[in-house]
């Protein structure tokens, strides 16, 4: 009667396409979360920091951290989509819905919109659409995922292939500015920094400077708390005999560090709005000390807003090498050694008032 | 003057049987300290992560890991019990009672029960009657435990030995389900698994598979969390020179992470409900990769409940060793060399709607 | 165009006599912050741990820890005053005001008071006093501080040196009963200990016999917890060629270590109502085992309170050494090399009901 009661997750042909898949492990996020979330990775943007900051721009509190609302609903995914995952291969179209407060309940439900055997026969590729709702039911992320899977049986047939076309970018039309927000008042000396929108210009890159060494500790218990379950993050006995020899940092802890990173440049990128592409270029163990570096990428203007406008970012995370000069790639073209994190993502910025480009404040409030 | 205000915890021959021990530090609980649990042990139980579907059956909130409140109420006790303990010997018939909720304020009390010395006239044992109460002055927790307690001075006369009988598991009478809780609408797909109470047996086992490695820093934190002032847990210079020339992990974050493990097979056991008898087999460190495997002792229906029943069940910890063949002991009859915990409890979980033995619906409130 | 986003921070010759800096990121704290600050110090003084405890007193709720205050606060000046800090030469006159509860949001501004030049023109000594206000704008903390900055160019020329006068204690008359507490209804065995003001005298040395090893993990989440950005607490990368080869401890660890270890011995003194004088005798480091010790320099009472007084004690922390024989100087009368900390500190604490010089009980409340 072994076994029976533990589940080992889905294999490649355990998944259909059009099959949904509803995660356990609803959650009530809380200051406490919050609080955790600042102290493992060093986060200070004074939106998610600030309460008083929140309602001077119309929210009636201060909101999670964008990253920490999607590492709660991608934690939920782990043991229905990627327990078997070889690979986590990519992710995009990735937007950021509705603010989440403390003591809203998150939940997720997956969708496989493509299934594609590899030629091994050992494994393949699932695609899921992901969707994190709230307790009213309103959408506060949405994602696709793609990840390599083991199969169970080698020999169990291959589906139809289906690969979904996955957007290169969020559309600007597609990115949410929270209801209510009015940037009318943003206070950028209580933010950090005088930088905001206008002062930013496509192709300028920044060193972010700061840099951060990572201990076991701290990513196991980033990871338990998004209540991740991936062994890979845990079980220092299995990793021994592993390809790494030890336990890989989840690479949304690496994520996170890069934006609180980011600070020191980006200090009035005060929600991520979406997240276009991201690529986990190596993995991160304990001992790692990631220092990030970023290029603007574009400019977006925002329908109706004169008060807010959008940035398109790459950040580029290293490990144990400054970003003074930009590291991305090596004299031959492929990554360079030391790059772990190549995210593409869309950030707000407060617009400067006095920008002709602007127009009257009156009419900035939709 | 030196020393005058510094408490060195009682010695046996402070201790008479009869003693009430009222135990400093009460403590008023948190969605922080609950956040904390979670990311220090990986629990993902549905009824403590969300608010929603604590709601959805009766309770007003979600309430604190059972092993939280356990934790709490037992580290208010090592100052006066167990500071000059050589060893826990075990603890026994520990019932759960009113659920614990964040803004409760536990404190704790201690009664003497027992009191034996040992033939060496250098230690004694100690059994006290531990309550744990919220600000309303309802029970949370009441359990025995029994501890080998250092004598300041080995020439102090022996008292009259009294060695209570402690019974070998909670009457099934003496198990409390928190008042207005209501299964009808529990949700397995939110909860994360099908299986319900029908569909265990007795001396069914289960390997639960997932491993968690544990590291310096979480242990501490988890220990100090629980204001559990025990030296062996956080002085590694005392250690060093010391039995096992480190740190020593607290027993109870074993029982946290071995019940953590134990949701990948026992998920819809939603709260403990009572601890039978528990031994720390051994002890842990850090870097020691915990597993952990469970037999089903009993089934128990619950008078009056078609809703709920009991299961208890046995779950024993491994360190570095997987659990798929269920260690328990070696060739001689002996423990394993590798399980650390052997730990005897009773958790409640949902019966199936369509048992024919459950009744009709209506019947089942009460 | 890189770089010019980013911050590094002010040098010595950003500086003016009566510059005021308003510090960014305004904190709402939380029971999340409070539960940390429990897990990473292993604080357990009453009126922080219980509400019911605080309510008891007259106030609204558990306070916050004032050391998390302090940390809080002292945290939002480092990217303006000591980013580029050499050395953080000392701290005085620090005193401690409206309490600090959960929901709360502080904020920072420092006023530069001081200024002087080193004779190597490479560094200057900045003294900065520095604010830290609620949301209703009550000084919740208030002190100076100088620290050694570095110059960014040596060649700028040196400002008219002004170096305040720093008053060796905070007068009796400035310390801050918080509005509301009365402590007629004060329970010591709530709180731990019976020890109270009365019991106290002058010349008293107290061992508080406890100890606590400090891990990587924890002191880097405690220092991110406070939204503290110096470098030197979390890039091992520079720290391998830089002085220690290591990450440094924030000294403001140490501190709160060092108060939560003197609860054995000074368990009722419930607040820090002052810090007088402080100083980081050496550097601590991860693996490093903190002890301390304390002596009570002064007994002050409160002009018309009969049931609080002050004392005045002077705590020393060591680390591998523990204190039972008062570590403080070696035979040559420097520091004891053991000696990480010597912190000159105001401490509140219950009088005896029944102490002849305490008066009437309904002449205490004012």
């Amino acid at each position: 009667m072994a076994h029976t009661k533990t589940t080992r997750g889905n294999f490649f042909e355990d998944f259909r396409c059009g099959q949904v898949l509803r995660h356990g492990t609803p959650r009530t996020v809380s200051v406490g979360d919050q609080a955790l979330y600042t102290a493992l990775t060093g986060a200070r943007f004074a939106l998610h920091s600030s309460a008083v900051f929140a309602r001077a721009l119309g929210l009636s509190d201060a909101p999670l951290d964008d990253l920490l609302v999607f590492h709660m609903v991608f934690g939920k995914t782990v043991p229905d989509v990627s327990r078997n995952a070889v690979a986590n291969l990519g992710y995009g179209t990735c937007v950021f819905g509705a603010p989440v407060f403390a003591g809203d309940t998150l939940s997720a439900l997956s969708t496989v919109i493509g299934l594609r055997e590899n030629s091994s026969a050992k494994t393949g590729v699932v695609h899921v659409r992901t969707e994190g709702v709230n307790q009213r039911g309103e959408t506060v992320l949405n994602y696709i995922r793609w990840v390599m899977v083991n199969k169970r049986d080698p020999g169990a047939p291959a589906p139809d292939p289906v690969v979904p076309q996955v957007p290169d970018s969020v559309a600007a039309g597609e990115l949410v500015v929270p209801a209510g927000l009015d940037l009318s008042a943003y206070d950028t000396s209580a933010a950090g920094a005088p930088h905001l929108w206008d002062d930013y210009a496509p192709g300028e890159r920044i060193d972010h400077m700061d840099a951060m060494t990572i201990e076991e500790a701290e990513h196991q218990m980033a990871t338990r708390l998004y209540q991740n379950t991936a062994q890979v993050h845990f079980d220092l006995l299995a990793a021994k005999d592993g390809r790494f020899g030890r336990r890989i940092v989840y690479g949304g802890h690496i994520i996170s560090l890069a934006r609180a990173l980011s600070f020191n440049g980006l200090a009035n990128a005060f929600r991520i709005a979406a997240i276009n592409a991201g690529r986990h270029v190596a993995p991160s163990f304990a001992g790692d000390t990631i220092h990030a570096w970023s290029e603007v990428l574009d400019k977006i203007p925002l329908p109706g807003r004169a008060d807010v406008g959008a940035l398109r970012v790459r950040t580029i995370a290293t490990k144990d090498r400054p970003c003074a000069d930009f590291p991305l790639t090596d004299a031959q073209g492929k990554a360079h050694p030391a790059v772990v994190l190549d995210l593409d993502y869309t950030v707000l910025m407060p617009r400067r008032r006095d920008d002709p480009a602007r127009g009257s404040p009156n009419a900035v409030r939709i």
